[in-house]
Formats: C-alpha cells, sequence, structure tokens
C-alpha cells in the first residue's frame, strides 16, 4: 500500500463547530449527496413536534409551528431565488418535479432541453409526460456550451430548458447564473434541479423554477422537499384550486401537500436556520475546498481515476480502472471501515455514464486525515 | 345548561392500557378522524429511526431498518386484504390515489361510479384525470343501494367503482364487503378510499384497490400512507419500471416512494404491531360503541342535531340548528375547553352535504365523562 498525500491542515473552528452540532457518526459519512446528517438540533425539533401533535392534536400543533415554518419557508424561497410566496413545501425532489409537470403550461409533444449529465428519473418524469427531450451542445467538461445555448434558444427555442445543477455522481456544476440570463433574454423557461445543489452552492440565481430536498447538504429531515417558481409564472400554472385550500392562498402554495410530514418541515426550517448561521457564502467555499482536496488525494491511488474534475463540488466520482466491482467495493467499504459511500449506477445519468462510479461526498467538517483514512481504505483492497 | 344524559361505565382495562401506551393529552382529543395521538412507542421509534440515520447514514439505516419496514408492509397488507408484495408505501392518501390514477389501466372518458358521500378531493381528482363521475344510488341513510348497484353493474358498467368506505364528516360506513362481491362478479374493478376506514372498521373485505394515510386510527406518523392493489392487477398496471430500482421487485413495490420519510415507515409498522397486540376486532367493536355512545349523548343536545346514525362508525357530524358559526364553535371549545374537534366544511363531500358540520371522532380510550365534558361545553355556548 502507498502511502497517500497528506494534508496537514487543522480543521476551522467554524466547520469543528459544524461537527460539534452533529452527534457522532458510527464511522466516515462520505455520502452527504444521498443524506446529509441532521444537527441534534434538527433531530430534536422534529421529535418535539411530533411529541406535540400527539399532545394537543397533528393540526393545532401545525397551527402552533406555522412561525417556525413560515421563517423557514421564506429562507428556502430566498436561498432559490424566488419571493416567499413562490415556496411550496412538497415530500421530495420526485414529488417537486411530477407537481412541476403537471402545472406547468406545457402540451405533450413539447421539447426540454438538457444536459447529457441530466438526472436520470427526470428524463424519465419527461418522457412519461409525453415531452421530446433534446440534448444542449457541452464543453468537454460536461458544462453546457453557453455560446451554443445562446444559438439554439435563438434557431431552435425549446418549450423549457432543464439544468442538474450540480450532477450527482461527479464533479459537474452548471453554469446556471449565465444559463438563466439567457434563456431570461429568450422567453424560455429554466427548470433547475437543485437537489444536490441546494446547500452546497449559490441557488438564488435566477431560473424559473428550483426544487430539491432538504435531505441532502442542508442535512434537513427525510421525506421534506420544496418547489419555487419565480412570480412570473404564478399565474400561468394549470391549478385546479383544491376546494378544501384557503381560496386566499397564493398560487404556488396551492401546490404545497396538505397532509404532510409537517415535523419534517419543522427540522428542515430548524437546519436552514442553522446554515444560515453558519454561513451559506462560506459553506460554499469550504465545500468547493473539500471536493478539491478530496480529488487530489484520491487523484494518486492506484486503480482508481478521478471522473471530471475541476467543478466547484464536493462530490467526487471514481472510476474503476483495475477490473473492481464497484458495489463490492462500497460494501467492503462499509463493512470492513465503517466508510459510508455509494455505488452511483449509470440510471443516475444515462445519457452521459457508462459505468457505475464509486462516489464520495463528505461535508464540510471533512479533515486530512479523514481523507487519508479513505485512501488507506480504497488502497487496501 | 340542561344535565347530559351519564353514562357510568369505566374504562375496559384493554382501553385503560391503550390511553396508557400514550402520553397524556393537553385536552379531550376528540378529532381521531384528524389525526391520531401516537404512542410514546411509536414517537420514540420515528426519533430512534431519525437519530440512526444521523450516525450511520439515512440509507444504511433504511437498509437496518427493513426487518422492521418488512413485519410492517405484511402487517398493513394483511389489513388491507392483499398479499404482501401488493402494498406499496407512499407519503399519503392523496398522493396514494395519484399513484392509482396514473397506474391503472383507465381511458379519459371512462366512467367511475361513486356515492353521494364521497370524498371530495378524491372527487377533483377523477375529474383532473379526464374520469365521468356517475353517481351511484344510495337508500335514506346515504349507504348505496346494493340492489341497484347489482342491475347498474349489468346494464352500464363503470370502469370502476370508488367507494369512500367510512366517511369523513358523519356516521357513515358503506357495504364494502358487498359491493366487491358484486363488483368481483361483474369483472369491474372497486377502489376503496379507506383513509377513515383503516384501523377503524375491516378493510379486508375484497376491494381490487384499498389506500389510506396511517396517521389516523391507527394513529402513526403524519406524512405516510399505503396503497394496497389486488394480485389480479399486478400485471396489468401501466407502470414505467424506474431504472433506478431494482427490476426485481414486484409491480406495486415499484411504485413505492423512493425519496421517503423513512422513519414515519418504521413508526407505522410500530403503531400497526401495537394494534395487532390491542386487537382488531376489539378495536372495531369498541369504536362502534364509542360512536353509538356519543351520537346517544349528543343527540339530546339543544341546538345541535346528529347528522347520519346507526352506521359502525366513531365519526358522529353535528348540524347547527340553532344558527351557530361552526368554525368558531371548534375554535371556542379548543380555546376554553381544550377539546380537540373539526369544523367540517362541505368540500368533503360536495355531492352530499350542504352545510359545515362539527365533527367529533373520539377513539377507544373515549370515557363517559369525557363525552359528558364534551356535552357541557356545547351546551355552554
Amino acid at each position: 500500500m502507498s502511502a497517500p498525500p497528506r494534508s496537514d491542515d487543522a480543521l476551522d473552528q467554524r466547520w469543528q463547530a459544524w461537527a460539534e452540532q452533529r452527534g457522532p457518526a458510527a464511522g466516515l459519512h462520505m455520502d452527504n449527496a444521498a443524506a446529509g446528517r441532521s444537527s441534534a438540533e434538527v433531530l430534536a425539533a422534529v421529535s418535539d413536534h411530533a411529541q406535540l401533535e400527539a399532545r394537543v392534536g397533528s393540526y393545532v400543533a401545525e397551527e402552533l409551528a406555522a412561525p417556525v415554518i413560515g421563517a423557514g419557508r421564506a429562507a428556502l424561497a430566498s436561498l432559490m431565488g424566488v419571493p416567499t410566496d413562490g415556496l411550496a413545501f412538497v415530500e421530495s425532489a420526485t414529488a417537486a418535479l411530477a407537481v412541476l409537470l403537471r402545472c406547468w403550461p406545457l402540451r405533450a409533444g413539447d421539447t426540454i432541453a438538457v444536459a447529457p449529465s441530466d438526472w436520470g428519473p427526470a428524463l424519465e418524469g419527461f418522457a412519461a409526460r409525453g415531452l421530446r427531450i433534446s440534448e444542449l451542445a457541452i464543453v468537454p467538461d460536461g458544462q453546457i456550451d453557453l455560446d451554443q445555448l445562446e444559438r439554439r434558444l435563438t434557431t431552435a427555442p425549446p418549450a423549457v430548458v432543464h439544468l442538474t445543477q450540480v450532477a450527482s455522481h461527479r464533479s459537474l456544476v452548471q453554469p446556471v447564473a449565465q444559463a438563466a440570463t439567457l434563456c431570461r433574454a429568450a422567453g424560455v423557461p429554466l427548470w433547475v434541479d437543485a437537489a444536490q445543489a441546494l446547500g452546497h452552492v449559490d441557488t438564488a440565481l435566477g431560473a424559473d423554477a428550483v426544487y430539491a430536498p432538504g435531505r441532502k447538504w442542508l442535512a434537513g429531515p427525510r421525506g421534506v422537499g420544496v418547489l419555487a417558481v419565480g412570480e412570473a409564472w404564478w399565474r400561468r400554472l394549470n391549478l385546479t384550486v383544491p376546494a378544501m385550500m384557503p381560496a386566499e392562498w397564493p398560487p404556488v402554495r396551492l401546490l404545497e401537500s396538505h397532509d404532510a410530514h409537517v415535523a419534517g418541515r419543522v427540522g428542515l426550517a430548524t437546519a436552514v436556520r442553522q446554515y444560515l448561521g453558519t454561513g451559506p457564502a462560506q459553506v460554499w467555499q469550504r465545500l468547493q475546498q473539500v471536493g478539491q482536496e478530496t480529488r487530489k488525494v484520491l487523484g494518486g491511488l492506484p486503480g482508481w481515476q478521478v471522473a471530471g474534475g475541476g467543478a466547484p463540488s464536493a462530490i467526487t466520482g471514481l472510476r474503476p480502472v483495475a477490473g473492481q466491482d464497484v458495489p463490492a467495493v462500497r460494501r467492503r467499504l462499509l463493512d470492513e471501515h465503517a466508510i459510508v459511500t455509494t455505488a452511483a449506477v449509470t440510471a443516475r445519468a444515462p445519457r452521459e455514464m457508462t459505468e457505475t462510479l464509486l462516489r464520495v461526498s463528505p461535508h464540510v467538517d471533512c479533515s486530512a486525515a479523514d481523507l487519508d483514512r479513505l485512501y488507506a481504505a480504497l488502497a487496501d483492497g
């Protein structure tokens, strides 16, 4: 086993504090792209709300939690670049996309333009909705080619452009801010899958719709997601106002699920409050740094090759170049080294991926020693 | 204020134990049709799983919880009258119906036959799916007329019969067992909205699809629901098998939401285990008795009239016959007497209801003293 490259930076106090907000992990959690580790305060907020439900009744409890949930709604809307009334709590990113496909003014046969790296289950949703999927041109690293996009928006504008802002399987971030400017100028709506972006990079970049679960980089509870819709679209959505809902609600609010994991919404509101306390810009910068460090350390690992590279993402995909069975490696890391990773199958990005990758996604508290431990565990195989 | 009729039965030990499984309520919870009070064990199971997620990673935790969730799946399937592979966990009854409308072999313009008492939001879902809604004939209490149903299934069979087994706004239970026999003989599928039925009455009665949330009479967590599909339909569902899902899964399992409130599923599995321990048949009988007692006590209340009557349901709807504003009464009961009820608006059953009702829905632990307290609070207005 070769010695890993070493990085001796001590963990900054801010990230030490972030780690201390959480209970100790059973091992090394290198799987935040699957789900982040919720803080003790988030777990307590969820549990406290569930206990309140049992004590005073679920709907009375929901009334009592309205200020906390409302603050979370405002904070999330702001992070996603829409007014507060443009945010709906739903169950997941999957549920959010289903809502979007139902309510957006689209016809079967309309074209939706995507990058080859786009999220597979979203592509399945587009096809099921009867949309024609068209690929955008890319530059070598997998980012969309902005010059080509600008031309495309004039010559053959799609009904919608959809970008998965941060890829789930490797280090790749799409230039959403620039794409939003171009799409706006062309009058073509831009939808952003921010599943891996929310809490990880800036997501208030002018897209017309943005959706994400709360459980990944924000480390909220599972079972809560958010859909944000820009104000220009509120009156153009196809809404059947449910008769049980308050008629005075803003349109996007009517998309919110009524029978819901409300305790989870309280938890996500708590997670967002803590995230704002830590400092979003600092988190984004730190996650970029963690990704760079990860790729620097793992870049020298025999038998593996880093997929992609220079993006400001804490997600790293490793290609097995010595015939390894990636799910078996993931299982071995977990069972023998207590290191949590994901075997990222090609269905995640079927227009780009050709093989299963080992995905490593540490959070802000990743130390040099953690990366050394991962290196050693992978080298020892 | 007139003296309420008194019932002096002491609470049976079984129901005392049921009450003791829960922490003390802040007041009088007469709102189980909205959501039941989860037991301490259910709350702990949910909270423990969320803590496990934060410690070992959410997807590792889900693997570890598979036996508990699997036992819950089997128990729920059995309660709903389908094989274990016929059950899918979803987020809510609303989500379950959306899945059903998406996957069932139906064409726009097909007819769905319903009772006038059917759940309003379901009717909205049928219309949005392009189905024609046709009313079934009823007998005076609001139950469907089985002779007329039998004739209808021969002369003008609908594509689907949909029954809301236990009405949400008043004492009314549809004869699902008999309807299932008739529908099966005619080859017409029967769907059952068991939102108020699961855990309240027998729901293993031979319907082709049954769906419900777990939060009401089973007192599971909010944000978890179940969809059960009879085996004859498994291979006839319109499924696009998501590429991220294990191809070997049974068809109905593929309808299950992947990004989910898994801690809630653990909680529902725990609630069902406790329910089976208490004894389903005993619970059903007790809830029927509680409903009868409620209607007996409240039947004499000046200014109110019991809507409907003789059904084996613990849900009672009260009509205001002295010009009361029902939402204001509900608010006053809560604020001044700590009694939790619901103001049931007409959108719940728009083909039957003509006015907002005060809904009272106690659980098995309802004592004679509780009913007296409710009577006194209502009389004192």
